[in-house]
């Protein structure tokens, strides 16, 4: 996998005859970790995520022109706004900078600090759209770099678990990160998603910093046991084995805390026949994953009906894996 | 995978009419870990390995005829060696300790303390000579727990890391010891074993005591990336993957201590060409991995040499990986 510094001369590959007026991309949401792989897992999803449209206009320059169900919380300001950021950061590595003019509509169709992947979502659909209108200059293999330095604009930090299912699309495993080595997982075909938001914050900041920094040998063994037997689940399309293997000993145990509701959530999802269930990133978002919509689906609405009798407002969302990652919409 | 507790009635299977009266068989030596799946992964081997023979005789109870190969250090009383020991537990589970009469006779292929699974193989091949004589009354998955108890009165632990591929054959994967849950991974069709064993003594206790009961989340985050690395490239045939996967940035840098000349052997190993080099299981055995016979035959050829040049006796092996586990020779 390429780094920024190593996307060279591809000045040589803009042709401006192949430029758009303009663009409207999807990015998807994305589950991190995939339950039982902290920091190397990530799935994504068909539904939620976030659409930018981006237009060219004269002026150079990178502008945001409207964001909408952010409630306000996103920044208008270019030089602050993740995708506005990071298609400035690209057009400055292509040299463009000063030679071509967009405006950007954002539209968060997610919920933000959810453990979805939200700023992970508007960084690749921000890069994946200047990309487009640019006639496709970059490979996504030589995108993911400025995905990465997306999200650490974004964060503070540069993972790619969310970036790179959001922009590869399926089940992604990152092998190595210096230098970054991000593998395409198989995706069982009947693998589904049922995602609920309980609508309380818990910042990934905090998430990360509940962590410990050390962990017993004995567990870290489980834990690569049941990475290695759900990987292996993956390429033989295993849902019993994958079953078996989702399981978190590790980074659960602590997160939890910061979730209300949660081992009830996880009683009632595992009752309900779903193959896992375990926190989406860093949280608050929980996911239930099955073969089949039946079970996360049913999952899901027990769930809501249970933080509901509780006084915890929440969202849902039940979606297969994405195969694909961002699309043009229009 | 069954508990020996769940191995019930299987008296019912055991028909006299299919016993032999004699049996000969090879159980592979094997290296556990795969340089990084500690006590998860490992492989068996072509050569080296043990070679059993037993005999049904008259007078009923197990004992042991001759051992070779041992410089005399295994004992020859039935209750304290391993393959008698664990010949008699099997028997005893069968109901059939006062019923039958066998002697053995053991041969040694391979170091003892070596980090070879010299124990293991032992107890394997006695495994499934009773199991061969009576006319295979369990099946290998049925057989397995019995190795991991065998295992544990030779070695006071009852891992699976060797007894699971001496038995199995292949690579395989220990998801869990709790139930057992063993994955038969997929074996590359060109993937090489270079062995060197320097003759010092490391005993496994030693090098098991080395290791710290805690490890840093960032090391285990980057060993459980090529974990999984390595298994997605097993099921790819990727000879690439496997070589970036293949690292323990955990284990090796407290056990290598105990193996004199291990960085240099290793720098010798990666300038020959081979896809990775590193500890066999605890070690004092090394192993250098490759993609045909070439690179591994010359990466132990100089490693050999360097060692005989500082004054270190050492054995090497040369092997494509087993894929059938034990077989009868006669």
């Amino acid at each position: 996998m390429s780094n920024p510094e190593q996307v060279l001369n591809k000045q040589s590959k803009i042709n401006q005859d192949h430029w758009l007026d303009e663009v409207r991309v999807f990015a998807p949401a994305t589950v991190a970790n995939m339950i039982c792989g902290f920091d190397i897992l990530g799935f994504a999803v068909d539904k939620p995520g976030d659409e930018v449209y981006m237009q060219r206009v004269g002026n150079p320059g990178v502008r945001i022109r409207s964001i909408k169900g952010d409630d306000g919380r996103l920044p208008l300001d270019p030089d602050k706004n993740t995708v506005s950021a990071c298609v400035m950061m690209l057009l400055a590595h292509l040299g463009l900078e000063t030679e071509i003019g967009v405006e950007i509509e954002l539209t968060k169709h997610m919920p933000i600090g959810s453990g979805l992947g939200s700023s992970s979502a508007s960084t690749v659909a921000g890069l994946f759209a200047i990309n487009t209108l640019l006639g496709n200059p970059l490979t996504k293999d030589e995108l993911m770099p400025f995905c990465v330095e997306g999200e650490r604009l974004a964060c503070g930090h540069g993972h790619a678990d969310n970036v790179a299912p959001a922009l590869m699309g399926g089940i992604t495993l990152i092998r190595g990160s210096q230098p970054l080595d991000i593998i395409n997982l198989p995706v069982p075909d009947q693998l589904v998603a049922g995602i609920v938001f309980p609508q309380v914050d818990v910042p990934t900041r905090d998430a990360r910093q509940l962590i410990k920094e050390k962990v017993s040998l004995k567990d870290a063994v489980v834990q690569w046991g049941n990475i290695a037997g759900l990987v292996s689940g993956l390429y033989r399309n295993d849902y019993e084995l994958i079953s078996r293997s989702m399981h978190d000993v590790l980074i659960e145990p602590t997160r939890a805390i910061l979730i209300p509701e949660f081992y009830e959530m996880k009683r009632i999802a595992m009752d309900s026949g779903v193959l896992s269930f375990g926190i989406s990133g860093s949280g608050p978002s929980v996911v239930a994953i099955s073969k089949g919509f039946e079970a996360a689906q049913l999952a899901v609405d027990r769930i809501q009906e249970h933080l509901t009798a509780n006084g915890i407002e929440s969202l849902q969302f039940v979606s297969a894996v994405n195969a694909e990652g961002p699309k043009v919409l229009s």
